[in-house]
C-alpha cells in the first residue's frame, strides 16, 4: 500500500521529524535551512560524489559515517552555499554548523550529517546559520515534510517527494519518505543531486549499506541533466527502527529493498523531469545487453547525449543519433543487430526500417519520450532518465549574475 | 619556413591533385564529392572514430589498409550521406563507389579509401555518384584545395585548411597539406570530424603510423563541440615521397612529426572554433599533471562541460565549474594544491582568490578563451579546444526537418 501522492515526505516514517529554518544563505531570501531529526539513533547508509572536487560538507559526513560506523541522528542541509572549494576555513565552517545542530537535537557531532547546495567557492554565513539553528521547530507532518523540499531546491521549479508503506511478512507496516533536489544552479553556479530518505524500519547500517550502492547505480546514478558531476552529490537513507519489532529477515529486506529502490526510482525521475530549461522526460531502456552494467551504460549515454537531447526537444525522429550514442558508450554491442524503438515505433534492426513519421513525431512531443534499445546480446538490461537540451537551460546557465 | 595562410591545403604537396564533382547527395545542391589523388603510390595512415556503430566506408578503409599494408592512391569523400547503419546495402554501396574511383585514377580499389559525412541511416545514391566520378578533374591548385575544403562542409561556416613546408638537414623542402571539416548536422542530423593530410614526404607506412597515433590524441582528439562521437569520424594521412630522395632519417622523422603535428593542432583548433553556434573558442591548458594522458584528461573534461561552456558564453568568470569539471575528469589531482587561472587572472590556489573579476570578463569575451589549470603534481602536461554553448547550437540541432 502506497501513501497518497504529495501527502507524504521525509518526515513521514515514524520518528521523523523535520526543521526548516530561513539563515539569510540565499541572495533571494526565503527558508534555506532543513534539519532532518530522527527521535532514536538510526542506521544510516549514503553515497556520496565522485568528483575529486569534494565539498566541506561531503568530507565531513563521510568522516562520521567512518567514526559511528554508520549511525546518524540527523541531516543538517542548506541551499544557497555548496561550501565547495573553500579549503580548510570551509571544513571548520561545517564543523561549526554540525555542532551547533548536535547541540540542538542534544546529540554528538558525529551523528548528525552535513549537506550543503549553491555557490562553489564561497564560505558559509555561519554565525547567522548557528542562530538559524538554535530557532528551528522540529515538526512531524505532511505540511513540514513539503516546506522542507522546498527550502533545499536552487533552480528546481518544483519540490520532489515521495513516501510510501509496505506490509512485512509478520504484519508490520514499514514506512519510507524521501525529498530530493535537482541538477539546477543557483544565479548559474553550480548545482548539486541531493537526496535524503528516512524510514521507520528495523535494518542495521551494514544491511542498509548493502542495498543502497546497487539501488543507487540504478536510480539516481542513471540521470544526467547536463553531464556535469556535482562536488557535492549526497545520497542519505536513515532507518531508525521506530516500527518497532525485530529486525528485518531476509524476505522482509527484499521487500524493504523494493520500497527504497521505488523510492530512490520516484525521486531520481522527479529530478530528471526538472531539468533545467526541460520540457520533456526522456526515459531510456535497454534490453538483451550482454549485462546490466553495459545495459546502464547504453541507457546512460542516449540519456546524456546533447545530439539526442535536442531530437528530442525539436520532435525529430532522428534514430541515428540514438544508434551513435549507444555506439560509443563502451558497451559490448553488436551494430548488425541493434534494435531501437522510439516509443512503440520500431526504426532501426540492424537496417533502416520504413516507419511512421508522424506517429514517431507524437510520441516525441509527450512529456515522457520513451526510447528503447535491444541489444539482443544476453540478459542485460537498465534505464536511464534524461530531459531535453533547450535554449532555455542555456539562457539559465549563461546569463550573468556573479 | 610556412606557406602563406589560405594559400595551400590538401593538394599543395607535390605529386597530389584534388577534383570536386556535384552528385546531388546534398539535399541543398553543390558540390559533395571530392577526389584526392596521389600520382604515385603513398604511404598511408589513418585513425577512425571508436564509435562501435562504425560506418560502412570506415569499415572499408580500414580493410584496405590492412589488405595494403599502409599504402593508398587516393581518397573518395562525400558528403550530404554518412552511409552508416546502413548495414550490407551500405557496404555495397561504399565498395561501388570506390571502384568507380579505382577506375578514374586507374588503379586497385584497395588503393582508393572511402569516406563519408552526413544523414545517417539514408543510403548513397551510388548511381549518380559513380556518373559524377567519371567527370571529375583533377587539378593541384590552391583554388581547387580551396573548393575541395568547401565541399565537404556540413554545418561548417567556414573552410578549414593548412599548408606548411619545412626544411630538412639535408637541404630537401617537405611539404605537407590538409583539411577538415568540424562537427556539425547537416539538417539536424549527426556529423563527423574528417581530416585529410597529405604530404610529399618520403617516409614509410610503418613510421607514418608510429607518429600518427599520439599526434591525434594530442591534437584531434582534444577536441569536442558536444560531446557526441561520430560513426563516420576519420584522419587518414598520405605520404607520396613526391619530393624524391631516400626516406626520412631518424632526425628528420622529428622535424616532420613536428610539421605534422602543427597542421593536425592547426585543423583540430579550426574545428574547435568553428562549433555550430559557437562565438568563443575556449582553449584549456593542464600543467603539473602526474602525465599528459591525465593532463588531457583534464583539459578535455573542461573543455567539454556544458557549465564551463555556458559561463564562458555569459562571460562568468564561475571558476567553480572549471575546478567541479577538473574534479570528475578521472584524473589525479589534489584539490588543495590547484590553480586555476582564467587568462591571466588567478582565481582558485587551493582556496578561493579575490580576483579583478572585470579583467576575467574582458578574457571571458574574447574570441580565444585560455583557461588554465596547474595540478602541482608532476610534470605531465596537455591542451584541450572546446566551443561556448549557445542557444544557436540549440536550433541548430533542434530544428525539425526530416
Amino acid at each position: 500500500m502506497s501513501l497518497a501522492a504529495g501527502r507524504g515526505g521525509v518526515a513521514s516514517a515514524r520518528g521523523f521529524s523535520v526543521g526548516i529554518g530561513e539563515a539569510g544563505i540565499r541572495e533571494s531570501g526565503g527558508p534555506d535551512l532543513v534539519l532532518i531529526e530522527s527521535d532514536r539513533p538510526a542506521s544510516a547508509a549514503a553515497t556520496f560524489t565522485t568528483n575529486l572536487m569534494r565539498a566541506a560538507p561531503v568530507l565531513l559526513a563521510e568522516e562520521a559515517l567512518a567514526d559511528t560506523g554508520g549511525g546518524a541522528r540527523g541531516i543538517i542541509v542548506n541551499a544557497g552555499c555548496a561550501n565547495a572549494g573553500t579549503g580548510a576555513g570551509g571544513l571548520d565552517d561545517a564543523r561549526a554548523v554540525v555542532a551547533a545542530a548536535a547541540d540542538h537535537l542534544g546529540c554528538e557531532p558525529y551523528e548528525v550529517l552535513p549537506a550543503s547546495t549553491g555557490l562553489i567557492g564561497s564560505r558559509l554565513p555561519v554565525r547567522q546559520i548557528v542562530d538559524a539553528i538554535g530557532g528551528l521547530r522540529l515538526r512531524r507532518s505532511a505540511t513540514a515534510s513539503g516546506r522542507a523540499a522546498r527550502a533545499i531546491m536552487t533552480t528546481d521549479t518544483r519540490p520532489k517527494q515521495h513516501a510510501a508503506s509496505v506490509r512485512l511478512g509478520d504484519g508490520r507496516t514499514v514506512t519510507i519518505g524521501g525529498m530530493a533536489k535537482g541538477a539546477g544552479m543557483i544565479h548559474p553556479q553550480m548545482a548539486t543531486m541531493l537526496a535524503f530518505l528516512t524510514t521507520d524500519a528495523p535494518i542495521g547500517s551494514a544491511s542498509l549499506r548493502t542495498l543502497l550502492g546497487p539501488i543507487v547505480d540504478r536510480t539516481f546514478n542513471q540521470v544526467s541533466i547536463d553531464g556535469d558531476t556535482s562536488t557535492n552529490d549526497a545520497v542519505i537513507v536513515l532507518a531508525n527502527g521506530a516500527v518497532g519489532g525485530p529486525a528485518l529477515d531476509a524476505a522482509d529486506q527484499r521487500t524493504f529493498a523494493d520500497m527504497l529502490e521505488a523510492a530512490c526510482r520516484a525521486l531520481a525521475v522527479a529530478i530528471a523531469a526538472d531539468g533545467e530549461g526541460a520540457r520533456h522526460l526522456i526515459e531510456v531502456t535497454v534490453h538483451g545487453a550482454a549485462s546490466d552494467a553495459d545495459a546502464r551504460a547504453v541507457a546512460r549515454t542516449v540519456a546524456a547525449s546533447s545530439l539526442v537531447k535536442t531530437a528530442v526537444h525539436g520532435a525529430d525522429p532522428n534514430w541515428g543519433r540514438i544508434a551513435a550514442a549507444a555506439g560509443r558508450s563502451g558497451a559490448r554491442l553488436d551494430p548488425e543487430r541493434i534494435r531501437i524503438h522510439i516509443g512503440p515505433v520500431p526504426v532501426y534492426d540492424g537496417n533502416p526500417l520504413p516507419f511512421d513519421e508522424a506517429h514517431a513525431r507524437r510520441v516525441l512531443r509527450g512529456r515522457t519520450v520513451p526510447l528503447v534499445l535491444d541489444l539482443l546480446d544476453g540478459e542485460g538490461s537498465g534505464t536511464a532518465w534524461g530531459c531535453d537540451l533547450s535554449a532555455e537551460y542555456v539562457a539559465i546557465n549563461s546569463e550573468y549574475t556573479t
